[in-house]
């Protein structure tokens, strides 16, 4: 099957991009070290927004003769596009949303590479140093802005949901909108994209010209989450850790929409970190929200933390069906809380350094088949470790549902074993099995073969 | 039944207001010459904004205690406002686009009076005072901006419209904002509302903080078609004739999405101006357009002009179904053409001066019972005076069904008669049963007691 | 003598300008009742800017084949310029700033003309109707700024002053300037430039992107007090009296530097005013300054108003001698008393409607002989209507010194003859005798003809 | 004696700050490795704005009690300030212009510590690692501005020259700011100061509301060359030799005024670049300029250039006697050339990456003692190198007669020994002796004592 392309040739739009001699070599060498080839990966992502595809490998074999490259001119870099998804322009002219997120990358990935990777400032080997550097990556990219309040609400959920999901999504983020909130989401379809649509519709009512959308992906997932182009603030973490580390920084409260194995990684990690007893004292508006028909839904997550987690990680949260008023109320009345309690210790708005984040979640998970296999799945640990295992579990379903390298293992090495003791495997079991017949794990239109298999 | 109110005092924002000490007394003159009644009827319509009520004389009545008086302040005015619609705040704080209109209303009803009508400098007897005074509210408005392209396209179509044709119209409304072009329409509900949602997402994709949505309303209409906050610019136009007149001078296309007798009104207006010789040469992009199950609708209003106007009105517009792509470029491509011509004239890109519109399309008319009767309405006159007169029949009719005065005088005095000869009368009785079978009367909810009789 | 002329074509930038075709048509008419002649007359000044000429009559003669005329196109006006001063351009293009004021003469000839002159809504018989004209050309003229605080300083003094004296009046703009003051003046040279240069640099050092430079002006001076560029808002007042109450309803304090006949005018003007018994408990900082050089001069005008005005007059200024930081923060601390005096009154801060203004300082005085001859120079009266007729008197000089119609009726019909009472006219005329010493009364470089006598 | 200091808290205005732990730990930090002395000297100098003094060792004991530190807020940082000098203030407010120098002293300082100087990505022991480092440093302050046509002049010559060359340098800044140019100093009084107050009104005659103001310094000059406060764009290289390296990768042509050893200096550098055979082709603007009082002043410095460098060194200037529209224009043409030459090599117009800078040039010169009497100031070598040669001789006079480091060195150990061949030095010492006999060594009112010997 053949896919339309383009060609075409850009200079930098809003922000603007100024490199060095040595940046824009690197960023052409295709050699080990050098960065092209993810510089090309995430780009080829960002400029297939919108298409209904939701495998990374796919991606790259459908537009194999994609091809980017960086031009010195007088004015500064222009990028030399060829073989682009049509679906970025509009009668031959590349969307602007899109044209800024190729920048967006482009700043992230000489950023990473030059600023952090090697610099012997960062000790990426500690907890601060790992802190530090989502810090330095969030403040090159402009994200951190001290004079704004807290108004900043990650949208957590699936990115394959049914029509009366996404646009239940749609209204809570209009009904945000209408406060005045922003709106952070992973970037791509589903819920990541209703509450955003929603919120430009509120904020639009509001005369809030500068109503945020921000976006926060990293270079594995970015090819099936691809930023959609309402997006108008785009970072690229280096790694999933960071990813998360930057949504619970930045963002001054969650709300969760119905999702898959991604949703459930997700609150996996924010419970965990909640239920640190450092963070005992921490307020975190965290609010599980759906239409009518999402209400069983969230009873099973529901169940399965109450039976893996228990009570203290329930008492985090609240479920609220089918109400959008309230979840906005809900929503704001705990960020006023967050504003106070920065306030009274004088914590940035902008970043939540207080936060503890145990090391244990910050560590890059790598899902390969000996550590899913190895994963601590029994409860004679304390609860947050035991999240942290979790989370780690359905990071690796995510992999192999939809990265580009986790399909390749598994394509290799057959099916992800998960072991670990029955109280867990039983509950974790239903749960997968639920996603799985909701078609929450893959966009829908082909069967889903799971990438695992539980073995109690 | 009660109605849920709200008491609030307002500063103006975005557009700031400066008064005269006279502009104010006369704003707060109750007696006949004053402006008071008029202010607070509009007023009161912008605040309505979002419920569903498309009935005038109900809107005053329901809220009945609604009073706005105006407070001079060491900053400016303020305005004072009690037992206003709740349906116009969150959380007790008045949506800032409603809070924009209510100081458009302002500007706009004290420079019609102070400026305008008794100004012996504007004729507003003959054809070209008419047009210069529409010309200077519209300059006053700020709507009127020499540097850009021109790319405003007016939407009409039925304020009343169901759930697949309103999904379209956003559809179209995102097609024309992806392409950068702006939207103009009646400002209500519906069809109005439609595709300035879909281009705000458009514009937004395309980082275009600049999105224009104007809105053309009159002191008659706007208690029936409230504007939605999403319009940035707002105009309150003094008559039905002026609003159409603004509508034709300032777009610069436009799209007829499917309606009742006020888009039958809108046609015929546009039909029988470019139906004058006058303006043979004129381009004037004109589409009708809507989703496939509006394909019938279409066809009745094309044999309808067919049947009336004769073939050369049906040259000037095309039909597309169900396709917002080729709507919107279609669109570009007239509009490139309205580019051409204006520049090899030196005519305005904002305003049509070039546009020829007869005497008889600039007259009030007034519809009462006896202005309906005698009505000419046969064959045996131009094409374009007849176009005149039919659009007079679907105005009243306009009135009948939505309007304050035009519902007290039914309720008076019975349905209108239409006059005419058979060949009118029999396809034009068949669109109105049409309508009236379709629900494109009235909002839906009340059964639609028809406030006209068709006499062949 | 040959003067070096330009011709060029431009374009409106800063705030634009759409003109209608009745508008256009009528500064295009030269007949009598058409507004070529003072558009004309009006934009020579303007390009005549930074020249050393002060003689209305004499430049409209070096220019006399200087044209102007208005050419519509699609993006609105343009205008087509023909022998202007070559002064107004560097290296053939026009100076923004000179450009910007053609614009600002255009719109106010426009809307004096169209929207005040002939409309019956403004009663230019009474008090009241000025007052109203005066607000709604500065509404007009986007003056009115009701979100600034009260800030504007007006400064006054002499067009013709000496090297010390003029930075003098740098240093006073310049301490004036950090303050975040900002600046009005009648606009020509000497010391109506000399503040806003200082002004301009301490703006700059306070990052005061938006400092304000504000000139008023009227067609009969503006010939022989062209205004500099600095200034970024200009106003053209249709006479002198409505430009000096332009000047105290805008304003919030005055400094007066030194000066000549017209600086006298406006001294006698605000004392007239301030007599007035309904403003005895108004607050308005009224400071006299000049350096060390300059004490004795203020020593003069003070004898003088003292003898004829009196002590309650003297108490309504101080006179501060070299010490600009003095100067700015005694302004400061006065306009701080008429901030919370308004604002206890709810008067508005950026038009001072509850300062009383005589009928008789509002009517326009046409300084013929016959006039001048007649003025009463007596003690016998009311001090207000007193400084009402002195300013009359020295009014008439500033028209025979340097306006044209004033220049050719002494060309005519010989010297002015002032009589009064000799308790008046002897310091009169000893006030007169000084300022022609002081070569205060024209551009140095010509020997100086009185244009008066006195008559005991 | 006693000198006025006053407290403040202030926080960041303009481009706002925000600060890692790691940082503000690293700033507050006294110890050996700390940045606090470096930032306090900095900060000292730049709030020490104004006052007439040009000894970095007195301004720290004047001033010993100084003290600041960083406050972390939940809006980001704050700085607490003690001792400051009171000159920085207007009423006790501190200055905006100086407010915002102290924020971009804290970025550049933060900025070269923790990414540039042990990061292992710049080798700075190569001339690309060193011009990399350049780039960085004024990337990260945002001066690399792509979309803005080449437009920077840089203005060297004195900070003490006398009040009519004072006077001329504004006088051309005028003439330069009228033609929409941009202004570069080192950001002193005198020579770097009057070029910006007279752009900064040409600017503001032309409404350019974003005109630039460059001020590049370096920690050991800043405070003998306060940045005054009109400098908009402030930015602190690490060294001398990195100042002068991004003088001329950023600016479009160099005016020259009069001046001392400092301003020998920077004729020495750049003549030694343009000297370089790789240059040869470059268009380069260079001017010499002044009053009519400063021709004998450019004919000893001519003269000087024709006995070290040569007659090629003399074709790369030109010498302008009291004309400022001729140095504009003149300067206007050259900037024009340098367009087309980066243009047609697509070489960025904002940082000159062709020009070659030799290595010698790029070393930092330390002036001890005996690297003074070490330098080979002979003809018997490349010209190039010779400059390079001399510029350290003039560099070492400036530390002696006003770095701190410099006059200690000079306390300690006396007067720096300068040896050459005596065709090198009977020229030199002339030159000096006449720096000296016109008052260009040190700000007037004391007398000047020589911190060298030229030993022949």
């Amino acid at each position: 099957m053949n896919y339309e392309v383009v060609d075409t040739l850009i200079s930098p739009e809003g922000r603007l991009e100024v490199l060095s001699k040595a940046e824009v070599a690197k960023l052409l060498d295709t050699s080990q070290g050098g960065l092209y080839n993810i510089f090309r990966k995430c780009a080829l992502a960002v400029l297939n927004c919108g298409s209904s595809i939701d495998d990374g490998k796919e991606l790259l074999e459908r537009y194999s003769s994609f091809e980017i490259s960086i031009i010195q001119r007088e004015r500064g870099i222009k990028l030399d596009i060829r073989g682009a998804p049509s679906i970025a322009f509009v009668d031959g002219k590349m969307i602007k949303g899109i044209h800024e997120h190729l920048f967006a990358v482009l700043r992230d990935i000489v950023y990473v590479h030059f600023e952090v990777t090697d610099n012997p400032k960062f000790n990426l080997a500690k907890p601060e140093g790992i802190t530090d550097a989502v810090f330095h990556i969030m403040r090159n990219a402009n994200i951190l802005q001290p004079q704004r309040n807290p108004n900043l609400v990650v949208c957590w959920g699936g990115h394959s949901i049914n029509r009366v999901e996404y646009n239940y999504s749609k209204q809570v983020g209009y009904a945000l909108g209408l406060r005045e909130l922003d709106i952070c989401t992973g970037c791509g379809p589903g819920a990541m994209k209703g509450p955003m649509k929603g919120a430009a519709i509120g904020h639009s009512k509001q005369r809030l010209a500068v109503g945020r959308y921000l976006g926060i992906s990293e270079p594995g997932i970015i090819a099936a989450e691809s930023p959609n182009p309402i997006v108008n603030d785009l970072v690229i973490m280096p790694d999933i850790e960071k990813r998360l580390e930057a949504f619970v920084r930045t963002g001054h409260g969650i709300v969760v929409f119905p999702g898959g194995a991604g949703t459930a990684e997700e609150i996996l990690y924010i419970l965990g970190i909640l239920l640190h007893p450092d963070n005992a004292e921490m307020p975190f508006p965290l609010i599980f929200t759906g239409p009518a028909t999402a209400r069983e839904y969230f009873e099973q997550i529901d169940d399965f933390i109450a039976q893996t987690l228990g009570v203290r990680a329930q008492a985090r949260y609240k479920i609220i069906i089918d109400d959008p008023d309230a979840v906005a109320r809900e929503m704001q009345a705990g960020i006023k809380q967050v504003r106070e309690f920065r306030k009274a210790r004088s914590d940035a708005y902008y970043f939540n350094w207080l936060l503890k984040i145990d090391h244990e979640f910050q560590k890059p998970f790598k899902p390969t088949h000996e550590n899913m296999r190895n994963l601590s799945l029994h409860k004679n640990q304390e609860t947050h470790l035991l999240a942290a295992n979790l989370r780690r579990a359905f990071s690796g379903v995510v992999a192999g549902n939809v990265k580009e390298e986790g399909i390749r293992e598994i394509e290799k090495h057959g099916k992800y074993e998960i072991h670990g003791d029955s109280d867990i495997m039983v509950p974790m079991d239903a749960l997968l099995a639920s996603f799985v017949e909701q078609s929450r794990m893959k966009l829908p239109g082909k069967a889903y073969v799971p990438c695992y298999t539980i073995v109690q």
